[in-house]
């Protein structure tokens, strides 16, 4: 792979950039970014070796997409007139299904595959962007068989000179099931730093009380708007339908404790441990 | 500090006994705990030289209380009978308030410490014992009035070998702020956790899909239900009146979605990513 063009040198694209450098030496990598500024960090930084544009993605090997998933939707179109037949197209936002329904028709589906790199931290920009952040990661690829053989090898390749294990999934069960183990967390998270600082908002110093558990519990609050709205957005339903269940078990436990029903909250905690299991294969 | 008893040999009572070994090497570590397993663990991990006895607390120049919170209130009479006048009591539990109004009249008073170390894992038992715990972390003490000024001073001493910075509160206080910053994390983790397990029972490896984000958040519902159950039940009031904020602040995310007030939620994240610089404290 030669010219390599990536949309958006944030987090998870100057990432790749950073990798991709290290593991291709030959490649040439563009960047294109809506905000000037963050070129500009990428060049001085060394993610990206010159910044591009959208008219030249005809000479592109690969497309590398990342960034928000409304902006994602947005411009795939315009991506797709541009490219070449050869070039490789690999789309790497938290939603798939919006994404894969508006690609179903388009005549370059097959230069399109549509994945979710599960990597990441709460930081974002071209300042966040760190080498072997996919590393033993893994990677969701929606709809495969929807791309042409040759530019599925040649993703499968990157994907594995990166480091990540691939999981296959259909684009609904995805956007379901992500709900549940990422997009809640974040919802918990931002909500747990509001009720917080709401109610401590006349005793600043107070967070001097907060440790390590806090600090954990609370630390996708930290995490970009502009990424996570649109990804609420295009994920509402699902996310909804998890929320309810959190907000239940919530007033659930509220109300064990209002009629100091402790034995129930001692076996809902420890039932709750086996999460101790289920992360181990995480960690 | 020659004779030291430690009841309770957890994370932290075990922690506690690691510095303090090493910090001062001409000191005997007693080991007190409900369960004898834990005491041979914790002899043969080096953690305490020798089992004691409540009957010996007589000998002791230290002793460190660090059992759940409820079992601390049930305890503190005889430990306090049993002890010399010149014995100092350090507690360590996470609430402060019952504590402090148990022992109030105690002729005992002032051989006692109440103190809430901010430092822990979700590990629990002498396996999770580790050296440097309290390093840099904060202790809160309650009424260090009430205690003999040689005793505060020995006290102090200790904390500050152990490398640990003082606030003084009231109990009222601590038990108020520290539901804000940690006890209502540990209940959006385990909800958190109890939510996805629930949500998934039936198709378990859908776990490979969560990411570190989800770990973090979901890291304190690995908690001890016996550590965690008194708490709660000891902060009732206080736990009920944050949770019921943080419920209220959910269904009111939760309803902008249904409106499809993508702005608002994405002033309210805005507004939430000053969380960064309040963690900069605690980092």
């Amino acid at each position: 792979m030669e010219k390599i063009y990536i949309i958006g040198i944030g987090l998870i694209g100057g990432s790749m950039a950073l990798d991709i450098k290290n593991i291709y030496s030959e490649s040439s990598i563009y960047g294109i970014d809506i905000n000037d500024e963050n070129l500009n960090d990428a060049l001085e930084l060394n993610i990206i070796d010159e910044k591009g544009n959208l008219n030249d993605l005809s000479k592109a090997d690969l497309v590398i997409l990342s960034i928000p998933v409304d902006a994602t939707v947005g411009i795939i179109e315009e991506v797709l007139n541009n490219i070449s037949d050869t070039t490789l197209v690999i789309e790497v936002g938290s939603t798939k299904q919006l994404f894969c329904e508006v690609i179903e028709k388009n005549a370059k589906r097959r230069n399109v595959l549509a994945t979710h790199p599960i990597a990441g931290t709460e930081h974002s920009g071209p300042k966040a962007a760190i080498t072997g952040l996919f590393r033993n990661k893994t990677n969701i690829i929606c709809e495969v068989e929807k791309t042409a053989f040759k530019l599925q090898e040649k993703a499968l390749k990157l994907f594995n000179d990166l480091g990540m294990r691939i999981r296959y999934m259909n684009p609904v069960a995805h956007d379901k099931h992500i709900a549940y183990v990422s997009h809640l967390s974040h919802i918990s998270s931002f909500m747990l730093g509001k009720t917080v600082i709401e109610k401590e908002k006349n005793e600043r110093d107070i967070f001097d009380m907060a440790g390590s558990g806090f600090e954990s519990t609370v630390r996708l609050a930290k995490s970009s708007p502009d990424m996570w709205t649109p990804i609420f957005r295009q994920n509402k339903e699902n996310v909804i339908e998890i929320l309810d269940d959190y907000i239940a078990n919530l007033n659930q436990f509220k109300s064990l404790m209002e009629k100091d029903d402790f034995d129930t909250i001692y076996n809902e905690m420890e039932n709750t441990n086996r999460i101790k299991q289920i992360l181990k294969g995480i960690e």
